[in-house]
């Protein structure tokens, strides 16, 4: 946790639960991302967290912004981001929503199958449009199912049709899986993607762009490599298999440069245990799964967890949310351990939650209200 | 679907995706669950559809109210709905949320463990409490995991402490899994019911209430018994272990009243093959996990889906939503078939959709907004 954010929550006390982000650590990681990758364009995955402070400092920096919905476009360009700034990144859209974004003068679109690039070149002729394939994503923490992307051949062809329709083929993308933790996956993704791009050629299409995705971790329960250490092994993977051709670069960070910022501090609600022979204690907190906190499902990420008791002892615990839902549990195959003398109304924080919690909130799911945000 | 909401649907055309509930099913489902067990007391579980129109037709019904949160209860009042009708059923309660409740004029409240009860005891004195003990939920399809209850000797000793303590250990609670599709695990609950109250009569403590939780399905895939049947078999069971000194009853639908009133409509968004062997159409709608439809969480809740095309040929799909996040799948485990010839812009209806949907959805996750209710 920053001093900032230490500092915040001790003098302002914010009602619990909430997220705390520092905008001085966006900004920084923005910077650490864009040293580590000097070449590559940074488009901010806003879904990741589209609060207006965090695009505000982004957009003061040059970023470049990758929109999931229209929704999202329209949310950016009201804080008076232009639109050869934004690229619609879903590879799902609405004919309508294609045209929307078309009329505001958006004209980089992702696409992945031969109907997506159908409504492309009726709603946003001209545009440049790059293809998504798949990729496995091993080595993510965050799974990816094969609802993105296509296989290498069908985007060749998928590309060349572009070309036919009256769309510029302008490159590819992929994406390794969310926290990928395996800076190797860029390795096997750039040579797929060099394939492409000389087949692409021997059918007269010259690619430029290839957009490496996002999958910049957080920092969780385990160890990840620094920035700098993608950033050496994604451009050496890049020179192995450009050599000194190097395309237009893009990433989509979104957890690489929000998730560090925030901190979630919630309060235990009870302490209990369900039978006299439980050693687990069941720790219920007042945010969870429908609070804020849904990456929890599948207890896919780890989140590491502070409580103003640590350095005593501690003991095994499952870690509950407040609704009545019995699927609202944290962690229960996880192995967790909290202080012992952990008491009923302290305040227990989630660091590394500025990513991928606050617009995954339930409007009102048993009533809670949606998690509280403060940008400091 | 009733023939209220179709009209609706195609007279009003409400924009997609959308959630519209039949007022008159609730009332009937109401007035149904009421003939099936007229000796019960019907606690509505606000937390599945709270909307104001769907408890005030309650409300005129002579229904009480199970609250989820200090949030529901407010929300319940402020609909002039009396304290003396509201429970606030969850074991997992603030002091502070206590308290209000108290001072609201609540004196009827849920809890599991020793510290909920010491809670109790200090911000509801002379309260009527009741202890939740755990069942296992065989055969349920949503899983009841141990977050919720205690198991029968603790039970037996809380609420023994309640009496000590100053508050009226009223009755006991259990909860045999959301949509319950087995009536006999009544049986087994209220055998154990029977022993609780046999063991506190022994301390000298008259137990007068026994809830019979929730359960009550709505009508998914899966054939699932009606009222009636669910009615028969509870009562079999109660008189069973009750002989003639029936204890006060009380049920807390929320699926059972609220699911098969609500329909929601979607729209196909984009319908797609991931490579030329592709057998399997993806087919995504513009509703997804973090819209409204998280009960699809491990394909648990299997909703019955109706297109405009259906009783032609079919072939199998997998069903995904909007939104750039992987895990948006509703359905790929299980095996879905819709019609060879469904188009882009179809629209897609989920039936049994009224509860556990709405204030599921997410405040706004890749920036797409809640689901729209519209109540008729």
């Amino acid at each position: 946790m920053t001093e900032r954010i230490a500092r915040y929550l001790q003098e302002e006390r914010p009602e619990s639960p909430c997220l705390v982000v520092d905008l001085e650590v966006i900004a920084e990681n923005y910077r650490r991302l864009h040293e580590a990758l000097p070449l590559a364009a940074i488009y901010y995955a806003v879904k990741a967290n589209p609060a207006a402070p965090v695009l505000e400092v982004l957009r003061d920096l040059g970023s470049r912004f990758d929109a999931a919905s229209i929704y999202e476009i329209e949310h950016c360009l009201r804080l008076g981001i232009g639109p050869e700034r934004l690229s619609f990144g879903n590879t799902i859209k609405k004919s309508c929503d294609i045209a929307t974004a078309y009329r505001h003068g958006i004209r980089m679109f992702a696409f992945d199958s031969g109907p997506e690039l159908d409504k492309l070149a009726e709603a946003a002729p001209g545009s440049r449009v790059f293809c998504r394939f798949f990729m496995d994503g091993a080595g993510a923490d965050w799974p990816l199912s094969r609802k993105f992307g296509c296989d290498l051949d069908m985007a060749a062809d998928l590309l060349t049709r572009a070309r036919d329709q009256g769309l510029q083929p302008h490159g590819v993308s992929f994406h390794v899986g969310s926290q990928q933790t395996d800076p190797g996956q860029w390795d096997l993704a750039l040579g797929k993607t060099q394939m492409l791009f000389t087949t692409l050629k021997e059918r007269g299409i010259e690619l430029r762009m290839v957009d490496l995705g996002g999958g910049f971790p957080a920092h969780y329960l385990t160890d990840v490599p620094d920035e700098l250490g993608y950033g050496s092994a994604i451009m050496a993977a890049v020179t192995k298999h450009f050599g000194n051709r190097i395309p237009e670069l893009v990433i989509e960070p979104g957890r690489g440069i929000a998730g560090d910022a925030g901190v979630i501090q919630s309060e235990v609600v009870l302490i209990s245990r369900k039978s006299y022979a439980d050693s687990v204690r069941w720790v219920y907190l007042d945010i969870g799964k429908f609070g804020g906190l849904p990456e929890t499902m599948g207890e896919a990420i780890k989140y590491r967890i502070v409580t103003p008791r640590d350095g005593g002892p501690t003991g095994p615990v499952i870690l509950a949310g407040p609704t009545c839902d019995e699927v609202d549990v944290l962690y229960q195959q996880t192995r967790y351990e909290l202080p012992l003398d952990l008491q009923i109304g302290d305040k227990v924080e989630f660091m590394a939650t500025g990513a991928y919690t606050s617009t995954y909130s339930s409007v009102g799911f048993n009533g809670f209200p949606p998690l509280r945000e403060h940008y400091i």
